[in-house]
């Protein structure tokens, strides 16, 4: 593995890290200031102070006791400064708004990276559930 | 608008053109031979030929009277040759694998591109479908 692919690659999985300590300051580093992040439901959070903020908030309710592992992290370095990661991921103890336990879930989480002087940035994530058996999404 | 503003909007743009011909010949060359690209429910393809084969596949059958409409471009180029570009869009018309009329679907996607000597390619697609009202995926 170079240098560059398990930089990034540790930039992912602290972003479980983060998830997993429900540490929403140390999650919100990993973002460039003006990263955007859609969530699986297709909210489009502009700004790492909207993704902190809409973090804190689930983990304060349903993500208070959920964990995350991410798994087959896939680097590709289009440009040298510019990575798109993708990985696969688990999540586990969530609950629902009322507070019952939820099934696992299954996902795949785009990120795309820029390097600057101080290591690996996230400015762009998307995340999508895997429907299993779905060739699109049933309705 | 910049010329590369409006370079990498004519591609999402022409992106649901070619989805509305049903044109996946097209549709195909608007990626670069090693892009990925992950659906609404997860399924990941890599390279062009994957891509290409899943979407003749739908457009052969639930996607094969369907129409999408794009809008809310937005781009952003984190270096002079990269560009990370969001959108909205509206699905009409698509069916279930039995056939029956779909209500209309609502998502958001987002298209990394690189500039080629011959134009901006797409080389990572991923696409999420928007749940109204919730805040994560319901189950």
């Amino acid at each position: 593995m170079s240098d560059a692919v398990a930089e990034v690659t540790q930039v992912v999985l602290t972003f479980a890290e983060c998830w997993n300590r429900h540490d929403m300051n140390a999650f919100a580093k990993l973002f460039a200031p003006d990263a955007e992040f859609v969530n699986v439901v297709g909210l489009w959070w502009k700004g790492r102070e909207e993704i902190k903020k809409a973090h804190e908030f689930t983990h304060a309710t349903m993500f208070k006791n959920s964990r995350l592992t991410i798994s087959d992290v896939s680097v590709r370095f289009p440009v040298a400064d510019i990575a798109i990661a993708r990985a696969r991921w688990v999540l586990e103890g969530h609950v629902s708004p009322e507070g019952s336990p939820l099934p696992v879930r299954h996902g795949i989480l785009l990120n795309v990276l820029a390097k600057t002087p101080i290591g690996w940035s996230i400015i762009d994530s998307q995340n999508t559930d895997i429907i299993e058996g779905a060739l699109s999404r049933p309705q």
